[in-house]
């Protein structure tokens, strides 16, 4: 049996973007609250796609990428964690806050 | 002498748009011509900040950063090209074509 973390198949796991807000007020500290980075050398994550912010947040979680700033962040976020914050970001308008 | 690719104190290479539109014809494959990925597990590059692009394209193409799809294109990078296609997407706007 494949384990499906997210983003494959039937989704075991659904972003929920209300829960994706409360938990995104430490990375707002440098992607915005609005998804906007206040750090040229941190992405936007307004309108981003909600699978490829999975997968990042994933391979942070995994060692897989590697970013001093992300990967503590990372480390300890749950499957839900990182769907609802993936759903989050993905539904803020790209621009930011209008 | 610190050598410094770009991005850091005052730029040895300023990033053209328009030359980074003609280099980005392929990115656009699955980037989109206007920034806004065709593929989930993508990102949108549309109006992403310059600077986090150029640091991404630098891990690529050192092999900091790996992807199977984006290695082969990072490898033969120029810095100049790093910069220009850095421009393009963070001048477009983020929503893409209007």
């Amino acid at each position: 049996m494949l384990l499906c973390l997210s983003g494959c198949g039937e989704p075991d796991i659904v972003g929920d973007p209300e829960s994706g807000a409360e938990k995104a007020a430490i990375c707002g500290q440098c992607h915005g609250q609005d998804g906007i980075s206040f750090i040229p050398i941190y992405p936007n994550l307004a309108g981003q796609k909600q699978q490829y912010m999975e997968l990042q947040l994933e391979a942070f979680r995994a060692g897989r990428r590697i970013n001093a700033a992300m990967t503590p962040h990372a480390q300890n976020l749950s499957d839900q964690d990182i769907a609802d914050l993936s759903a989050f970001y993905a539904n803020l308008d790209p621009r930011g806050k209008q």
